[in-house]
């Protein structure tokens, strides 16, 4: 299959990720069609034109005409989805999602799909701390990473097609991961650092703070305004390597600490040079 | 004493933050010399016309003609430039700083100076992870916090002068705080965060990180990138502060990590709940 003008998207889930890859699609010409569980969302995604159908319900003829579909849901709730509806998708069709972990999910899916239906699953690496459909912005990707996760199951054709929607949404870098390798990566890069910002705003209490930070003080903290139920699902379908990550970041952070109580100068000059080039590497 | 266009300002170090105020003050139309120690600030600073005199040595001449002395220095380099020079300043003059420590700073300084001199601490909270005259940039101070930090020593008059600096420079919130609170603030809000940005940046060996990384890890180490000298030296000023900070946070990131072992889901929501409600009032 190849993805051009005549490819008939449905979106499953219109909250700000689904809405925002609607809205993508949908200004660079695309046909994009939306299933999503409120009225409020389906007359909001009509009246702004994002997509062309929107319905409140499972629409069977909807899914049936539907080339790609991209799954923008909890994970629960996207196999729960798959498992209940996914005889109706149309043999050579592609699935795609936007799930923040992919071990517990993508073996899965692939495993409850009919034959002839290929998932290939995908995390962009983007993300605001609102919600909805109301809020959803396609510049949000661009220039963002983006993260392939194909098995064995996958087809070169599929994991194009993949990419192919990236591109076109706007996407900058695009990366291949296995799923294990993508959630211990995640586990580090976005579900420790919302544990760190979590645990720094959750143990001071001072409702005047505010008045007292510098930028360093809201940049590590703006991410500590979390979607609780969406979040706490995605840790525990990662908890062994998200455990794993946090301890590695204790001992670190325990390293700095005895370099502090005993004295020792020259183990914390050698952490924070060691650190201050690392993150050089980031702003080349 | 008033601060006007008669006034006559040294600036003492004209590195980043030393240089962003010569350049806000010079701005305003502000009579601005500057001690510096090296010739290529000193020619950075008189071709672009940042301020007036700017001698590489202890100009006594400069020194005793000064209303309104700014020291931009490391803590050490300053307490040891005023045991050394103090005594040319002349009475009725207001010193003020930008140290990111005060309580091994403000009443030292304070006992050193002759009688007549008054210090009168402050913490501008802003800066930038480059270094240098060359980088400075007044701009860094609008709308940012700023810190007065006055002891019993200090007068309504130099109190009052030292808030005038702010506000000629643009600075958003102006707030007061004892030594004490400004330093366990401090401790807090800055160098904790420091710390954590260091442990994250040092604890993973990937050199392909940038490659994989969301907006949130980015923020989270922007400040992973430290002038080791400083910092180091900062932490080591306020250590015991430091310590406690650590200990606190170390405390709740360890509630976090028990709560995602044991299976404890309500304590995680819990504790993302508290989090977002706190950090909600950073966007007020």
């Amino acid at each position: 299959m190849t993805i051009d003008k005549q490819t008939r998207f449905l979106i499953v889930g219109l909250g700000l990720m689904g809405g925002s890859y609607a809205r993508g699609l949908t200004q660079k010409g695309y046909h994009v069609d939306a299933i999503v569980n409120d009225e409020k969302s389906s007359e909001f995604a009509l009246r702004h034109e994002i997509v062309h159908e929107c319905p409140t319900f499972v629409d069977e003829e909807l899914v049936k005409k539907a080339d790609v579909l991209i799954f923008a849901l909890y994970p629960h709730t996207f196999i729960e989805w798959v498992e209940k509806n996914g005889s109706l998708i149309k043999k050579g069709a592609i699935i795609t999602d936007v799930t923040g972990v992919k071990g517990c999910i993508v073996e899965k899916v692939q495993s409850v799909l009919p034959e002839g239906v290929e998932f290939i699953s995908a995390h962009p690496m983007a993300g605001r701390e609102v919600y909805g459909v109301e809020n959803s912005d396609e510049k949000m990707f661009y220039g963002a990473n983006y993260i392939v996760v194909p098995t064995e199951r996958n087809t070169e054709n599929g994991i194009e097609c993949c990419k192919r929607i990236a591109e076109i949404l706007g996407f900058g870098r695009i990366v291949e991961l296995s799923p294990k390798e993508h959630d211990d990566l995640i586990g580090f890069v976005s579900q420790l650092t919302h544990c760190i910002a979590v645990s720094l705003m959750t143990c001071y209490e001072n409702e005047n703070l505010e008045k007292y930070t510098a930028d360093s003080f809201r940049d590590l903290t703006r991410i500590a305004n979390i979607n609780e139920v969406l979040w706490s699902e995605l840790f525990f379908l990662n908890r062994d390597s998200l455990l794993r990550q946090m301890e590695l970041f204790e001992s670190h952070f325990r390293k700095l600490y005895e370099s502090l109580k005993n004295g020792d100068r020259e183990t914390m000059i050698q952490m924070m040079k060691e650190s201050t080039e690392r993150r050089k590497l980031f702003d080349k």
